[in-house]
């Protein structure tokens, strides 16, 4: 058997720990050099490959791929691009099928989330449907830990350890204010669908914070939840409210399109956190301060889950072990095998069942009255933040890496996207 | 001499290494039982001493007290609020005497920024002014850094850390989305009035990253940002933008408030950030995101700064030892005594010198355009965030203390604030 090269691409959001991942597929695959020849990673995902701007991962050196394990976001670019149907795009495939032959890519491995595995699994059926033999597995990456069949995402718990702690710090901070001056301290966090960010802000109440939490799975009831914050406040002094970006009325806007107005009239993009901390100040005259911790929060690497960066790293070894076991339209999964102590294992998940399927957060993990989250909950999402993985440090500053990225050279024509 | 009692206040906001410095105070006292009878912490700054709301910190453990080092925010509360002058309000200054004979206080330590130099100069001078002998020391703490004579301020250090590793991985996030999505990252941070937290972020010139800084010092020229943003971003692809909270347009008003309306036509408390990414939005169509870090940049106990932790500790244990050695109405400062290898010492300045006096950054620190930091300005910043100093974790999250804080025994009648 001739070595066949292999693909590998970014795809999506980036997170903490997406190129842990790509370190455990770049390392596995140099482990069976027989196999597979080399590691190609497209440059911004899947147009790296549309448009032939393939990077060769063996030009980088041994410290500089182990240096992705503790480097944040997606050392080769990621892009936001889905693939269409065949029927839809058939012309897309076709160039993927020539930049795969000319470059005699035989495995196609692809780190992203939902709409990424759709990717993915349309590849991993070109054999069938366009008679070009490619295996195809993806790589599960997601801060919204929103795949269905793994327990947990790569990328989640890395994020959950950041707003968990964040939140901490912030409300001993505002609990230290609160006297005399803020008393309210809200916190926007990621998760336009799925509410398992904010749920880990959830995690500082067994640290005796006062804490509410806006999941976009639970209708936000105005009256009640200033009642409760009140309630709250009258009780402790202070409280903590750790709102998702996808935090809904019932009409189904948003919390952050409250139809803002700049003052030359143009909609104004706020955030949902301004529009819950005004609200309250509405109608309480609590002061408060508010914070979006947006892209903070998942690049976040200097506060990683060391849980979550190994099994990032596991998910990349996996698919190739996958692949060089001849499996294809599969993504390796993480199994939950032990709750305590934590204990998990790799599994594997078959693409058709994974494309387009969302996780939300189960009515269980939220608590009766909608604010909160459940003990099953803080069960599920103790042991994904566990463990700490710190990157090393020089002149004060995490040390990440920059790779090379040296292009391949092209030997197909220009593709117009 | 027969042992006086010490009192001890935390003042203004909070930092993360503020508990450092009482851990300074609290540590160093209790190797001077003979001369330093009990540490009584005012619950809630200032207004504990008035109410005499009086904390007894000798009922905490030592390893309480030691866990006060890598516990961010204030342990025993803060405050806003300012004493007047003795001569607009003598009944406060009657009432603190009065608290201070009732618990056999002789020492006063206070620990904040330039408002609270202010009211410890003047308790300095209760003995000349009302006959009263005290001996009042403050302990510097800021993240503004804006206190003169010092060197650097503690809480600085680590804030400057935070914010400079913050937008380093949110910025190897937007180089990772630029192709396709996200080309324009805004990053608020704090400095209503001096820039310094902001020139932090320029760090990340030297780590490759486009980065603009807009700075309270430097007048807003919407024009030539706008310029200089799409120059940026046709050179890299991508651009980080750190705003200060303070940044102001040259007729005065901040950046922030824009004038903007909510959908019931009230005043809009927004953040720099989602203004200035809109202005670029406006002009380029470049897709954006933003963060305020609000609380959690001056919270983040988990990324201190090393240098930052132990001059908190030393300025804590140094009024102490000035005031055991006779000193009074004075400050320790941070003595820069050599730049590489940094060395830095505990110097002395007197608290008239000291209250009320704001330190910009000097124009040489920020470079000629406007829009970043001059090599200057980096040698004073990198030593400041020199070192990582890791809290505990349990169960994924920091353990941070929580101290009893058990209230002195009341021996006066109640006071009206």
């Amino acid at each position: 058997m001739t070595a066949q090269n292999a693909f590998y691409a970014q795809s999506g959001g980036v997170t903490a720990v997406i190129n842990a991942s790509a370190c455990g597929v770049i390392e596995t695959a140099r482990l069976h050099q027989d196999r597979i020849g080399k590691v190609f990673a497209g440059r911004n995902g899947i147009i790296g490959a549309l448009t032939e701007d393939l990077i060769d991962t063996s030009l980088e050196t041994a410290e500089d791929i182990a240096a992705l394990r503790y480097t944040p976001a997606g050392a080769f670019g990621s892009c936001r691009y889905k693939l269409k149907s065949l029927e839809a795009n058939r012309r897309e495939y076709e160039r993927l099928i020539e930049v795969f032959k000319a470059h005699e890519i035989g495995y196609f491995f692809y780190n992203g989330g939902g709409d990424s595995a759709d990717t993915c699994y349309k590849i991993s059926q070109l054999s069938e449907t366009m008679g070009f033999p490619v295996q195809a597995l993806h790589v599960p990456k997601t801060v919204d830990n929103d795949l269905p069949i793994t327990d947990n995402c790569p990328g989640f718990g890395s994020v959950a350890k950041y707003i968990a702690t964040s939140a901490l710090e912030a409300s001993f901070d505002v609990r230290s204010m609160a006297k005399t001056s803020t008393k309210i301290f809200v916190l926007e966090v990621m998760g336009r669908h799925a509410g398992w960010i904010a749920a880990a802000g959830g995690l500082i109440e067994d640290h005796g914070i006062p804490v509410m939490i806006l999941f976009p799975e639970i209708e936000f009831d105005q009256a009640r939840f200033l009642a409760a914050v009140q309630e709250k406040v009258a009780a402790h002094g202070y409280c903590t409210i750790v709102v998702s970006e996808g935090a809904k009325y019932p009409d189904g806007r948003f919390l952050a399109e409250q139809g803002t107005r700049d003052a030359f009239g143009h909609a104004q993009l706020g955030g949902a956190a301004p529009v819950v901390a005004n609200m309250i100040k509405e109608a309480t005259g609590y002061k408060f301060h508010w914070a979006v911790a947006d892209y903070l929060q998942r690049a976040a690497r200097h506060l990683a889950s060391k849980t979550d960066v190994e099994q990032a790293y596991a998910m990349g070894r996996a698919a190739v072990e996958f692949a060089l076991a001849g499996h294809s339209a599969v993504m390796p999964t993480i199994k939950r095998v032990s709750q305590d102590p934590y204990r998990w294992e790799v599994g594997e998940a078959p693409l058709s069942e994974v494309a387009n399927v969302e996780k939300f957060m189960p009515r269980e993990f939220i608590s009766e009255d909608g604010f909160g989250i459940t003990t099953s909950c803080k069960e599920y999402l103790i042991p994904l933040i566990q463990g700490e993985d710190y990157p090393p440090y020089e002149r004060g500053m995490p040390k990440y890496v920059t790779l090379k990225n040296v292009a391949v050279e092209t030997r197909l024509p220009a593709f117009e996207l």
